[in-house]
């Protein structure tokens, strides 16, 4: 044996991985968990139980590659955006992977990649500049208010100054909690056909939990719109790993350029389809949560915080001096909430009314001190 | 509504994909098919329930993110590996993904992409040249003699020629089924080492069916050197897409740069739990396969065919002059196999003792009618 350990660095990996960290929240083990904006309720009993009938007919045939297409969610899927999305969608319309970090990595694949940008508007999900780095496309951080909403203006001048292939825009947005009005996402729509045209890629990942609509009417007429979604957070499946896109039936062709064969399992289909079979179910506790998330912004509020105007399922709340020693005392207090690294801001995740109280007293706790 | 319908072409798509399809073999309904190297035996009744247990478990905390690091698989997998592979493994040096084609996918972000170069020996599995497509990697492919083995000194000068980044060396090798010997491999990997250094990719998906050893004994002090593995074939689990590899542990801190966050569902960790709690069942009926591969070889041997010496679960047949029509007449017969569009060649998995039956019955039966 050698007594040389190997270090990353010493490896030959590309220059821009270089000194680099992997992405994600630290995984505690903490009483009153509510930083990664996981749905807090689990899943109801009996649909536990379907789940695991569906697992065991896929399991039956395990020995077999999935269904390529993953045809039957698709079908399922897109049976439920026409329900709640106000707009009939079919399969042909909808594309699935193993979350929407997936979809989006496929999507940058098949309309980024080397010699080619793409923007967002920051603070925002900050996977999207991560997974732009992953298919080496070239990132441009665009602008946002100091109260975090979109610029129109001055996204439309970026966006026609850089030409980028891609746009994302992330509604509600994730840090801050934020939706873009439809008709700021339509501006920006234009601004990106006038300027290539682009692919605009509209991340609903929380819009369950909004007091407004889906944008996928928008999708009518509009060929170089992506609508992604997930069902890690209303329907309370961040271990299922399961996100989707709605667009125009070319770019599911599309993207299946890139998608690699079989990317979705048997056992994550079986899964889905069950979860999809429980529905209201699960919608029932997103109206919980959003009623928690309300009680949350105002009783912040009460305590006299900052709050970003939130319709998802978190809270974005400043302004502290260091956010990031705010973080560790409410650590301290046995509640998880996340640091962003949004100066002078944190965000806490809508958990249950008891999860909620424990983080409310111990903010209230920590207030007490700070002005002692 | 617009008439217009939008075409993949209309769309601002990378330029290299255009006229491009999806990789995949047709999805046919037909009575026997030994298209794509399925292991032909569904789990037992026993695993099936044990899933099915395991998956209850994990469908109960749903809510949350899976392990992100997926630390009890990997200690799982390591103890199967040093099990089987004449080899001490330990879970820091095993990484696991959707299926190994994302093993092969997180590599090339990581060692290969944009400005990079990747070799492989074909004919070989197509998805290496795929994936370095999707990832910006460039494709350089390299020599193979005529009967399919590798020419050391031409893969040698092909190496300190074009200085790739990643060499992939398929052992056994998919389409062709015979193995690389291990002075080839590491004659390989000293002249990758020479030329850059390289990092070496050894794809062992089909080793379990080998009559030789597995070549993880090599890892000793070759930090550049990977084995990659799957559950799809050797444990009946194509349907769950499970793939890892086995590496210095500062390999597998790398692909965690580029890695997807929570990319391996709890799910699929669950069910590929137990699939390990069942392995000397599995292994059980690979050696059950083997002896009809031996019997697939022997048989169409005396039936007058050129058949590739096979260490994995297929078998490659010719010649024929137009392989595609032959593939056609088997078709025609009930019987689906692989044209792999290696010229005058078709690929036959090892099915079960009838499926096998049901093939040699239909070649034969073809011969009759070629040679009437």
């Amino acid at each position: 044996m050698s007594e040389h350990v190997t270090r990353i660095d010493d490896l030959p990996i590309r220059d821009e991985l270089r000194g680099k960290s992997p992405y994600g929240a630290p995984q505690l083990d903490v009483p009153v968990r509510l930083n990664t904006n996981e749905n807090p309720y689990p899943l109801p009993e009996p649909l536990v139980a379907r789940i695991a009938e569906r697992v065991t007919e896929a399991a039956r045939e395990l020995n077999r590659y999935p269904d390529r297409d993953a045809v039957e969610l698709r079908t399922e899927l897109a049976r439920y955006l026409t329900r709640t999305g106000g707009h009939q969608v079919t399969k042909d319309q909808v594309w699935a992977a193993n979350g929407s970090n997936e979809v989006l990595q496929q999507l940058l694949q098949t309309f980024g990649g080397p010699g080619r940008t793409a923007i967002g508007f920051e603070p925002s999900y900050s996977m999207h500049a991560l997974i732009a780095r992953g298919t080496g496309t070239g990132w441009i951080s665009g602008p946002r208010n100091d109260d975090f909403t979109i610029d129109v203006a001055a996204a439309e001048r970026a966006i026609a100054e850089h030409r980028p292939h891609v746009v994302f825009i992330t509604t509600p947005n994730n840090p801050t909690g934020n939706a873009v009005p439809a008709e700021a996402v339509l501006a920006l729509y234009e601004a990106a056909q006038a300027a290539r045209p682009s692919l605009v890629v509209v991340d609903e990942a929380y819009v369950e939990f909004s007091h407004g609509d889906s944008l996928l009417p928008l999708l009518d007429g509009r060929p170089h719109l992506v609508i992604s979604r997930t069902m890690s957070k209303a329907f309370g499946a961040a271990g299922l790993r399961l996100g989707y896109l709605a667009a125009d039936p070319a770019v599911v062709d599309a993207v299946q350029l890139v998608r690699l064969p079989y990317h979705l399992s048997a056992v994550t289909q079986a899964t889905a389809l069950a979860a999809l079979e429980h529905t209201d179910t699960l919608l029932g506790y997103v109206d919980q949560l959003k009623k928690e998330r309300d009680r949350l912004v105002a009783e912040l509020r009460a305590m006299g915080y900052d709050v970003t105007e939130s319709d998802a399922n978190f809270v974005q709340f400043g302004r502290f001096e260091d956010a990031h020693a705010v973080w560790q005392k409410i650590l301290d207090r046995g509640v998880l909430v996340r640091d962003n690294g949004v100066p002078g801001w944190l965000r806490v995740s809508a958990g249950t009314p008891a999860e909620n109280d424990a983080f409310l007293d111990a903010v209230r706790d920590l207030k007490k001190e700070l002005s002692a």
